[in-house]
């Protein structure tokens, strides 16, 4: 069968997932897992899709990017429509489009961004449980923008990696990070070239936990300098988690 | 068993739910029924809850009330709790209170306010498909704001009402009605003494419908006027659909 390299642009509820990627003794089914079943299904073989990098059980995304190699008779932005009617509703193709074979979702990003979605009250409302972290304090935002201000610039995250992380660097360059009010929430937004796994909701925790001590960007520079695991606060839940956009060089120009 | 009455200031995710009502020959379960079963368990006797008022199935609510004859050895805010460790997670109690006896959820509320939300673009982002009307379309909110500014004051509704209404009068008061940009949806904010049975759907699918035939304030006042629901547009989904708050006199001064 002749093939073409094609790019999803996918948004996915993750609450019902085991994450993105294909995991052996999960009986849960991934994200991944659910995408190759829907292209092998259009394609008639089995059919193999790459994402941008993983997300784990819980965490959503509005703009996770996935390549795989389909049938070439049907035209790129079809699959759209096709993959649409096959998935669940937790999961729907928001783009579809033809790539260079030489693409590849994972090793030519260069940049991810995320947003940590946090509600502050007694109870969190009920459409919003498995989409935000709730806490009863409220926070200041002046506050949490002072303290993160520090974080663009490159920075060895071995403070904020997870037991069992393999990288063989930690070490990571931070674009842009800043709290924001949208409603009645709280928005924490971070984009960098990469992020180790759950450093982001490692790092979210820490700086909630920072700013309800009363410390400053000085104590988070002092943990993230400390490169050990024990310097991080408590991880975040994943379900306040969102992987908004991945970035691709200006020769995909895309999505 | 001593009793007292409670206030219960409620948020329920509608999307599994028959609505908030008891409906016989509805297997699924209703917001009223789940309540009712947990207040029953927690007082050891049938307990009864009455609503501000019904909603359907799939909308959702975030300041819904409703009153009970309870236990009056349990401190009324104690409740909260009680509730939210056997209620599922698509129901939370934010607020338990005691109120006279002579209150009443339903006859004693002055004021609802509802918000309807609309996400545009060809495919809704996954994590909110149970909770907006998703239109290809994109809207000028300015022309959307200048359609509804005709809605406050004193209508006959009954161009917006449904098959089988059983409303003694169809005349209603409307306080307030404007859309908003939030994030990247729009929320419709509508506020009156009281709604018909869904009303606020059918305003709100009316009211776009107005919007993409290019009709102005003019053409929803003729639409009103006319009094016939045939000069209703088709009713906007449930799923967007959100009971914010219900008001009662300074004489009870909450939620």
């Amino acid at each position: 069968m002749p093939k073409q390299r094609i790019a999803l642009l996918i948004s996915y509820d993750g609450t019902d997932f085991c994450g993105w990627q294909i995991q052996k003794g999960r009986p849960e089914v991934s994200v991944q897992g659910a995408l190759e079943k829907a292209l092998s299904e259009i394609c008639g073989e089995k059919i193999g899709v790459t994402g941008s990098g993983r997300t784990d059980s819980g965490v959503h995304a509005t703009g996770q990017v996935a390549h795989g190699d389909v049938k070439s008779t049907i035209p790129a932005p079809k699959y759209r429509e096709a993959l649409n009617s096959l998935l669940p509703g937790s999961i729907r193709i928001l783009k579809a489009r033809a790539v260079p074979d030489s693409f590849h979702a994972r090793f030519d990003a260069v940049r991810r961004d995320y947003a940590y979605y946090i509600s502050s009250g007694a109870v969190p409302p009920a459409h919003r449980r498995n989409y935000c972290h709730y806490v009863r304090r409220r926070y200041d935002l002046s506050e949490l923008n002072r303290i993160v201000s520090i974080l663009p610039g490159i920075w060895d995250f071995t403070t904020f990696s997870a037991a069992g992380d393999q990288s063989k660097s930690r070490v990571r360059e931070i674009f842009s990070a800043s709290f924001h009010r949208e409603g009645d929430q709280l928005a924490f937004r971070i984009g960098g070239n990469a992020f180790l796994w759950r450093m982001v909701r490692s790092l979210t925790g820490t700086v909630l936990h920072i700013a309800e001590q009363g410390g400053g960007p000085e104590e988070l520079a002092r943990r993230l300098e400390a490169r050990d695991r024990n310097e991080a606060g408590p991880t975040a839940p994943s379900r306040g988690l969102f992987l908004e956009k991945v970035s691709y060089g200006p020769e995909y120009g895309f999505f």
